[in-house]
Order: C-alpha cells, then sequence, then structure tokens
C-alpha cells in the first residue's frame, strides 16, 4: 500500500508546526513540492526550511511538480476552481502513481490548515472515489493564519456565546455573507471590506503574519481602512505578493 | 514588569502541542490550573502530563485556583457569562498580585485555541483596561477541536468558495444561525442537530477528538442522527462528560 499525509505547517512561522506535523514529517520518503505563482520562491523555501529543521536522521526526496494554475475570465469562480481541481487530480495521480513505491509515504505540507480553504483533501478523496488509485491517507491539522491574526491581535474571534463566519473577499463583496457578529475574511484580492456600511465596525487586519514581514493594524473601520488599502498596496508591491486575513467585528 | 504567556494546548492529544507553544512552556515560571466540573481530574492531568513531558531542566511550580463557575436558572447565558468573567477576573488579579515577582511568567494553558469560545484573552484585556493591575501578556495559538475534528475525517470544512459559520448548539437550538454552506456547531449540550430540518444535511461528528477516548460518526443525518444522540448520551454516561463537536454540511 502506498501512504501519503496531508500536513498542515501553519502560517509561515515555522515554529506553528504541532509535534503530531514533526513526526509526520519523520515518516515521509517524498515530499512533493507544488508551489505556483509570485511567491513561489519564497514559499519553497519555506518548505525546504521546515524539512532541513525538523527532518532528521531520515533520507527523503523532494519531488517538484508544476502545479496548474487556475483559469481566470469566462469561466465562474467555482467551475474554474473545479476545472482546476481536476487538473491538479491528474498531477496528483501521476505523482502517486511515478513517485511511490509500495510502502512509502508521501507528503503534502499544506500551509495553514487542511481543512480550511485548500484542496488536497477534497482532491485526494476523488482520486480514491474514481477507484484509479489505491492509497491510504492521513490527515495532520496546522494553525490557520486566522488563528496567528487572533494571537497577534490578542484578541478573541467570537464575541460572548456569539457566532463566527469565516468567509472569502469574493462573498463579502457580493455581499453574500451571514449576520454573525464576528466574521473573517480570507482570499481577498480586492478590499471588499471596503463594502461593509457600519464605519464602527473594528477591524483587526494583518499580512504575512507570524513571519519577519508581519504587518498589523486594528482600530474602527472607519478611522484605519484608507490605511490598510495603503499599507495591503505598498506591501504587494514591494513583495510582489501578499497573503493577508482580517476579522471584522460588529458595534456592540 | 510581569508576564502572562496564554497557550493553546490543543484538542486533547499533547501532540497538538506547536513548537512556539513548547518553547513558551519552558519560559514559564508558574502553571495556573483552573479546570472544573466533572472532567476537573481528567483535565487536570492532561495539562500535568503536558508539562511533565515538555518543560525540560526548568524549574517551575503548578498552582491550583478554584475557578468561579457560571450561574444556572436565572440569567440570561450572555450575563451569566459576563457575570463568570468578572468572578474569573478577580481571581486571575488575586493570581497574578500574590502568585507572580516582577521579571516571572505565568502561563494559562487553554485547550483548543485561545481564541476560540475561550474567555482568557477577554479577561487579562479587561483587567489590563480596568488599569489596577499591570503586566505584558501573549498569545500562542492551538488546534481546536474543529480542526482535529476535520482531521479525523479527512474533510474540508468548507465547501468549494463557500462559507464556514463556526457557533454554539445553544444558537443552532434557537434557530439563530445563518446560510452558510457548512456549519460548526460547539459546546452543544441539547442534541441541537435535532432541530436541523434537511434529512440530507450531512453530519460529521466527533467526541474527545484527538484522546484514546474518540468516537468518530458521520453520514446523512437523517440516518445517524439516531445513532449519535444515543452514543453521546452513552459516553456522557460511561465518562460523566463530553466534549464534542460537529460539522454540518448542507447537501449539494
Amino acid at each position: 500500500m502506498k501512504m501519503l499525509s496531508v500536513i498542515g505547517i501553519g502560517a509561515g512561522d515555522p515554529e506553528h508546526l504541532t509535534i503530531q506535523a514533526v513526526k509526520a514529517l519523520n515518516r515521509l520518503d517524498v515530499v512533493f513540492l507544488m508551489d505556483k505563482g509570485p511567491a513561489k520562491d519564497k514559499l519553497l523555501d519555506l518548505r525546504r526550511e521546515i524539512c532541513r529543521r525538523y527532518i532528521v536522521d531520515r533520507t527523503y526526496r523532494f519531488v517538484e511538480a508544476d502545479s496548474p494554475a487556475r483559469q481566470r475570465g469566462d469561466l465562474d469562480y467555482k467551475d474554474s476552481v473545479e476545472a482546476l481541481n481536476r487538473a491538479k487530480q491528474a498531477t496528483f495521480e501521476r505523482l502517486i502513481d511515478e513517485e511511490l513505491s509500495d510502502g512509502q509515504r508521501g507528503g503534502f505540507l499544506v500551509w495553514g490548515d487542511p481543512a480550511l480553504y485548500d484542496s488536497t483533501v477534497r482532491i485526494l478523496q476523488a482520486i480514491l472515489d474514481a477507484g484509479r488509485c489505491v492509497f491510504e491517507f492521513e490527515v495532520i491539522p496546522g494553525i490557520t493564519s486566522v488563528q496567528a491574526l487572533a494571537a497577534r491581535h490578542k484578541v478573541p474571534l467570537n464575541s460572548i456565546g456569539g457566532a463566527l463566519e469565516i468567509t472569502t473577499g469574493r462573498r463579502l463583496a457580493a455581499g453574500q455573507v451571514g449576520d454573525a457578529a464576528s466574521m473573517v475574511v480570507m482570499l481577498d484580492a480586492e478590499d471588499a471590506y471596503r463594502q461593509v456600511s457600519d464605519p464602527d465596525t473594528q477591524i483587526y487586519w494583518g499580512a504575512y503574519v507570524g513571519t519577519p514581514d508581519e504587518i498589523l493594524i486594528a482600530g474602527r473601520l472607519g478611522d484605519v481602512a484608507d490605511d490598510i488599502e495603503r499599507t495591503r498596496k505598498a506591501a504587494r508591491e514591494a513583495n510582489g505578493w501578499i497573503m493577508d486575513t482580517y476579522l471584522l467585528r460588529k458595534p456592540q
């Protein structure tokens, strides 16, 4: 039997790794690297650093694979993600087929937690459901950027007894959000916090949280929105990419 | 200056601790223990085991404090939690005042993540705001039972591009929930999944996730709701307490 581990490696700080994740890394024969886009080199370096730091007395190899990119343009978002996942599925199948022998274990190192806005688990399950490939897999949770953000701002995510909605910039921009007292927005390419009508909303924003490049801004949305927009634009230009998240809390 | 660390220690598996949390434990002079209720002995044992396992070559001491209990009955939920937090605030102030010297660091070990359904951060901030006590504090994120649940069931929390609502059994039972495609319910004392009208909803339920007592049940709500109700009742009776969580996913 071939074996796979989907390992959450946290939000950018190598010390986010759990003991469970470190142990899982130390069972790997192959580490798959599939980064892409403008942050590719930085993300690859961080993964290699994590392996170098935590894998001890074990022979393993890296396998780099070209990760397909999402088609933008005509397709709607969900269709484009589904098309991307089918392309990724073919890539994953090839990797499992060609790069792993029976009894070997391959690892996918996932930023944040594999359960939150990541496709690896969904793709592996689809491959098993299709029945063309047989393997066992395990999932190791990891610290998300949401948790790193709350920890760095030293704030709770939920109000007392209140609900928390975790959603995307796309959904917030489209007004497709619920009534939860607290909302976390991820994957926001469009400054969607600009769509929030109440200027008394509290915002806790962070970019590159947990890394040496970390930037944090918090305050009343009406007071700090301009500052956040300026800061994220400048950071994106300086670094070539940005990874940011924010918590919105309704006024009491 | 006195210093405090609020350390997320995960959902019950000592291997959920992050490297960051292990390092934070190794800076502590005092570990505060404030468990209460029917699970008190089990939770105290787990905290002691975590300290024994991960704190190396460092002298530290445990300080047990009676943790106030929430008043049930007349008060509404939010009022009772706020009253509890004021009582806890007095306890925390006394601990910081009497049990820590300047330059020493005290630690609160929080189940799951300090940002999700835990009051420690809110209480420390309230003490600072009141200005009667001066200290610095840091927050270290931890794996939540939500993440442990998703990892053990090997499922994503969100649908593609969809939102996730994290809420309480109390809110679900009261119908105070939004329209997110995925919902995680915590702190459910009332089998609130019984309130979900669509029997085609998928449920992924888990109790004591990540511990040797772990129980997992997943399926179509209409098929497994009875089984979950029976199982959680029996587990609560056998153990004297239950800690469970579930993910509800709307049918496609």
